[in-house]
């Protein structure tokens, strides 16, 4: 099973994310991840979802989801000809004695320290996942109180976009 | 009707998503934004749900979200005592004689620009919700080619965890 990444132009009302989520859901397949924000279009929303599936489920998925009245235009993006990120807001213990190490961690990383008290520091991060995943598994032995990932999200590379798409997308 | 932040702990498995996201369908309420991704521990994904409705549905919401199986805690951050974040990537047209005015702009607000084509630009700026809204009201002369933002993401400020929470949560 390989991960993809659908991307999808939505209609910004109420049943949509559910909809969208059934499809999968109702085939048993779990989404790694998905994020829903409106555009600048404000009827607009664009969803993007990480799953893990075979090429040929996912393929009908993505085509079964162009179906979807509320669904404007789906594409399945390819991972080398996208900007893919993520962002982590992440809080750590910290006693006072960890403090320089965690600040050295975190400024190797490029991640922002951005609340602190007595015992504890948030700080947030955006990068590919790897990076993340990378960061996480390194400030892992002080002791993670709690985090909250985004998930990807992603644009293709080069100047074309999800409008130039066909409504009905024969590429899928 | 106010903006509302719901986090939540989730069991990280196929229907979850579809669930949560079809209590408020079924009420008619849109869900602004949404992100989930699997946490540290691969079992639970946490979900921020950003949603406007009255103080009363909110909470009926919220307690009804705690009822359900695969929900293991739920919460309403306050935006005031919470680190709140969002992350955008934008495509943006680029004549070469727009250059450098659209790099200033960037630097002004610390965005990167992290995709280039002889007419287009890819950038991503991570921050507070207006933050995100400003810049890209400063960058839409230029020619807005396509967008993505992950919605608002957040945790509670202090050394507090979701996970300290009662799984049936009093609070709600």
């Amino acid at each position: 099973m390989k991960q993809y990444i659908v991307t999808a132009l939505v209609a910004n009302k109420s049943g949509v994310l559910t909809r969208v989520s059934g499809l999968f859901a109702r085939r048993g397949y779990n989404i790694n991840s998905l994020s829903v924000c409106a555009t600048e279009d404000p009827c607009s929303s664009r969803m993007t979802i990480v799953a893990e599936a075979d090429d040929a489920t996912i393929k009908q998925i993505t085509r079964q989801l162009d179906k979807l009245t509320d669904v404007k235009k789906v594409s399945l993006l390819q991972p080398d000809k996208a900007v893919c990120r993520e962002l982590l807001i992440i809080k750590l213990s910290m006693p006072a004695s960890a403090r320089p190490e965690i600040e050295s961690t975190c400024n190797i990383y490029k991640a922002k320290m951005i609340d602190l008290s007595p015992v504890s520091v948030i700080a947030e991060l955006t990068g590919e996942p790897n990076k993340i995943d990378a960061f996480i598994k390194v400030v892992s032995h002080y002791g993670i109180i709690e985090l909250v990932r985004t998930g990807l999200t992603a644009l293709g590379r080069g100047e074309a976009s999800i409008n130039d798409l066909d409504d009905h997308n024969d590429m899928l």
